[in-house]
């Protein structure tokens, strides 16, 4: 198997897919191509700082990346497989790590604040409410792919996982949507308390 | 003022917008215009059965309605604020009547299985996620103007209303664009209790 094919079967679970660690055949390691993904990645960031996800085309943010658009679509088969990555790579569980669920909602609010992250969320939402591959980007690399990060919260509660998760991911995009200013730390902490009231009712 | 300007200004605030109610200064109720905008919310959800919301545009909708698309922009300036209106009357607050939250989810989840309700709402979800005008139409149209269908349900409940409404608003939008055929009458019960749980912690 060659490495660009490896990168594609990869990229379809996003959960398993890190860049860093493919290998040719022969042992090499791709550091060129890790080279040339961190610039569409961070292309991908300034295009959405200068036109906003829905002015964001493959081409744009190939021609500020430097590489070729076919090279572009290898990797990311879509606009929505791209931005889900470049979020990933944004709000990484490094970037969001915390003891609690309001410790997190802190950090991760803070990020939408003073970052694309949260514009490209809402961005990848209105892709996913009207386009079946942007869907199954969200789904698979933003709720499956991310659900160990705030599990990990949940250690030390009595509450139900999958409810916890669906509670939070479900308030913060009716609040990105509607109303974006209210994503403060008063609301990580109503929120949270919400969540877990909610999932301790299963 | 003249009918068509209060019926844009009414229009701003779909709450308290009501077209059979618009009277011209001389006291003739419209009547034909009446008539006219049931053509165009029919042709509204035509379209999305035909093209889904994405493919809707104002000009098909007015040639389907037999208006001019002139007049459809004067009554409605967006296709969202369009779409509002056209879900509002699916989704009318008789079709939805129940005396509990998950009897309410129940029907409303009928409404999506079984009209085109749930893909208009997904469409339109998508759309205020890029867009300003569609977020005003959704926010001040769906959310702050159906408020009273679901506070209704609750007044035997001790939970904080709000809360209550935005879970439900969250899970839906979520639950929809992720995975709309999960909505069914078990989920119903789930979302409602789990809503009702968060909506104690107030």
């Amino acid at each position: 198997m060659d490495s660009v094919s490896e990168i594609a079967a990869h990229h379809k679970n996003p959960r398993r897919w890190t860049l860093k660690r493919v290998e040719l055949d022969d042992g090499r390691v791709l550091r060129r191509s890790e080279a040339k993904r961190r610039a569409v990645i961070e292309a991908a960031r300034a295009v959405v700082t200068a036109s906003g996800y829905a002015g964001a085309t493959m081409e744009r943010i190939a021609k500020q990346a430097r590489v070729g658009k076919q090279t572009l679509y290898r990797w990311w088969p879509t606009k929505a497989s791209l931005y889900v990555d470049c979020y990933a790579d944004l709000v990484s569980p490094k970037a969001i790590a915390a003891d609690s669920l309001d410790g997190l909602l802190k950090r991760l609010f803070h990020l939408y604040r003073t970052s694309e992250a949260g514009d490209i969320l809402a961005g990848l939402i209105g892709d996913a409410a009207n386009n079946e591959d942007a869907r199954s980007a969200v789904s698979d690399g933003l709720v499956l792919g991310r659900w160990d990060i705030i599990a990990k919260t949940l250690d030390e509660e009595q509450a139900d996982i999958d409810t916890v998760q669906e509670i939070v991911i479900g308030q913060v995009w009716r609040t990105l949507i509607l109303d974006p200013a209210r994503l403060d730390d008063a609301y990580a902490e109503r929120l949270a308390a919400q969540a877990l009231a909610a999932g301790k009712t299963q």
